[in-house]
């Protein structure tokens, strides 16, 4: 696609926005300008976000959230992975608390046979990142160039990496505008800065994550379908296979939060173990990423597949060889004790006797943050050993004095200040709930499967 | 009052776009934030045009308003002048075409015994500007310092110039950006911009001259009736007598549209002639003036006053010592024969018979604009002698091939650019009117008059 340049251009930015205020759908072309002249930094960013404003109160068309996406996919370059021999394939999570299926999906799904061309991001707010994760293993490397992304998805299958200067520059530039400028929550310039992302790094086929609940940034389930079924139409619209699958986020998925301590629990699960939610989320993600890529007739039968390459170790292996080829201390993922860890814990006891009805999954997810967990701002560091281990879930028994969670940590002062909030984000209810909340709430998804 | 510094503050501007986003209500101290982060820059355009765009979205409430307007108006200087001995009034209209009535009124009220302290502006879009007609008297000077402005004040009564740099410099600030940003047409934001260069006149009473029409920005009337209702509500929040006019636009007013031709037929209504309509508004709005200003018990009396005062030919004497007070040539005031004028004047003949039943207003004023008149571009320099005569007015009868206006141009190039556009704002009916539009639609005032 050629891009309009935004100097050469008869449009005026002041119109279009005018445009969108007044409630109109500007065309492609229109689109295509204002995109260029963020790109090359024509339009100033006080138009940009006059225009971002306009969008997240007047909304956009179906059709302008996809020549939006278009435009910012190739404001940058686009990886051309046609000479790859399998369908590429990739999987992208709105983010959550305890949310690491990444880890575990990339190398499961290589091991299948298809190619999985992961291009990931940092925390945010009160969610992990996967960056953030895999760095926890020492000399990780995430900032490889596009030929070294490219030599490992050859070689292993998958590869995971971090946004690079020329992918998608306009929404690196938009997306820190938007940050500032109030203008981040409207589903249309979400789905937009996620699709621009992910299909650049040229995948045939997105499976879309898409979390609701008290830890995700969607806490209706309502706004979570209506973002879903954007980006699968936008998606579409641009010729790649797309499904959603809307899931359960009111509490952190697996145990364990924090970087080191989730690379060790995605570790577990491709050994064949970890806990239940987690193995469900994986195996059923990665069956709707083998069913798009034409590994298996059925989703059904991409979750046998799933289950049957894990107990082979096949999953595992391909982990450590990708690990191994991004420069990662190999050594830790043999032995997961040798990962970052904090010589303190302390426990979190619980006050009284019943059973967990809900968990403020957000307030877990500050608690992981404001241990050094994640960032509260942009420039700060990330510790890689501190976190947070749940023992008790939705729908647990519970004794008082029993301990809900336990606080990994380098100091009792650091403790205290996370204590009282992991208490209080869990409600204990004198009888247990009716049924436990189910995992996959929705799968969006156009056709059989 | 004292100005909030942007810097010490504890609000982040991002945490108020997205309180005004979210269609609330920001705070007097919150806006003054905005207004200190405006004026000192530490508040980048990128976010303050995000919340201008989310106030024209979504509105303010009155208290956000007058507080707005406050902290544009104590951005900059405000004038004392409480050691006059007399009341300080001031009148502002809207804009129009062939709307010259402060040239008329600023003497004419002086000359009553009342102060009138003028900050105009300059011509915007098709409509004209106070400043560019005074300036086609040679060597008027309307830039000058605050000390001259109050010396003149303090001599004749009157004195008319432009923004200084010391003025409200927010608002010099914000309307530029609103320009390109597409942040315009917001009644909340017209009203504290003209507001805030009202009040740091130091005036004591504004009427307000607000127009509707073809010729008007405000084409429907219940736009500019909103628009009144608030900078009355506004004005008097801040203590100062306020009324509003509602006054027809739907044709040029007087005769004369063009710079020097309308100080011309300014000059004419001082001298007790001009056309009907331009003095009628003249002696309405400076019945206004008079009686807010204290010096008639009644509008009436305060209208029987301005037709004295005309009479006597004080009027004129003050125009013309206000004119020599700020360096102009007062020779062509004596003989304003000798004001600029074009050597070419072209006809503009009706191409059928019957009444003027409308006139595209805002397409004469786009005329003058385009014969140099005004201008397209902020940097252009206006000329004073083109302009349009206007023989035929609402309610006319004209003749095939008789003259509906006459243009003031240097060529007929010049003259054929416009000539068609001329003859086509003329609408032409085979019958008249039932009758002809009221000058005066409304006026808004809270008490008796």
């Amino acid at each position: 696609m050629s891009q309009a340049s935004a100097s050469q251009s008869s449009f005026r930015a002041v119109d279009l926005i005018r445009k969108k205020r007044d409630g109109g759908a500007l065309s492609d072309a229109e689109i295509e300008y204002l995109i260029a002249g963020c790109t090359d930094g024509s339009i100033p960013d006080y138009q940009l976000s006059s225009w971002l404003m306009a969008v997240v109160l007047r909304s956009m068309t179906r059709e302008e959230t996809a020549a939006l996406t278009n435009a910012m996919l190739h404001s940058g370059e686009v990886l051309d992975l046609s000479s790859l021999p399998a369908k590429k394939v990739d999987k992208h999570s709105t983010g959550g608390v305890g949310d690491k299926t990444s880890l575990v999906l990339a190398p499961l799904v290589a091991a299948g046979g298809l190619y999985v061309p992961m291009i990931s991001g940092r925390g945010l707010g009160h969610t992990g990142g996967t960056l953030d994760k895999l760095e926890s293993i020492p000399e990780f490397r995430v900032g490889l160039t596009v030929p070294e992304f490219e030599r490992i998805l050859k070689a292993c299958g998958c590869s995971m990496i971090g946004q690079t200067e020329q992918i998608a520059p306009a929404d690196r530039k938009l997306y820190a505008l938007r940050d500032v400028t109030a203008t981040v929550e409207s589903p249309y310039l979400i789905c937009a800065s996620i699709m621009s992302k992910k299909l650049a790094e040229g995948t045939d086929a997105l499976v879309l994550d898409v979390k609701t609940g008290t830890g995700a940034f969607m806490k209706k389930e309502e706004d979570a379908v209506f973002l879903a079924e954007l980006m699968v139409e936008t998606g579409e619209r641009m010729g790649k296979q797309m499904v959603a699958l809307i899931t359960d986020m009111n509490q952190p998925l697996g145990r364990m939060v924090g970087n080191a301590l989730e690379v060790q629990e995605c570790i577990e699960v491709l050994h064949g173990g970890g806990p239940a939610d987690l193995r469900d989320l994986c195996f059923e993600l990665a069956a709707w990423m083998f069913y798009l890529g034409g590994a298996c007739e059925t989703v059904a039968a991409g979750k046998q597949l799933s289950e049957q390459i894990i107990a082979s170790g096949k999953a595992f292996k391909r982990f450590r060889q990708m690990v191994e080829l991004q420069g990662g201390d190999v050594g830790v993922i043999d032995d997961p004790t040798r990962l970052p860890r904090t010589k303190l814990t302390v426990e979190v006891p619980s006050t009284r006797a019943g059973y967990v009805s809900a968990i403020l999954c957000e307030q877990v997810g500050t608690a992981c943050v404001m241990l050094g967990g994640g960032r509260e701002r942009k420039e700060d560091s990330v510790d890689p050993a501190v976190g947070i281990v749940i023992h008790k879930k939705i729908g647990d028994n519970v004794a008082q004095g029993e301990s809900l969670c336990t606080i990994h940590c380098h100091s009792d002062a650091q403790a205290a200040r996370v204590k009282t909030m992991l208490e209080e984000s869990y409600q204990i209810t004198p009888s247990a709930l009716a049924q436990k909340p189910l995992l996959v709430h929705r799968v969006i998804y156009k056709g059989e499967h």
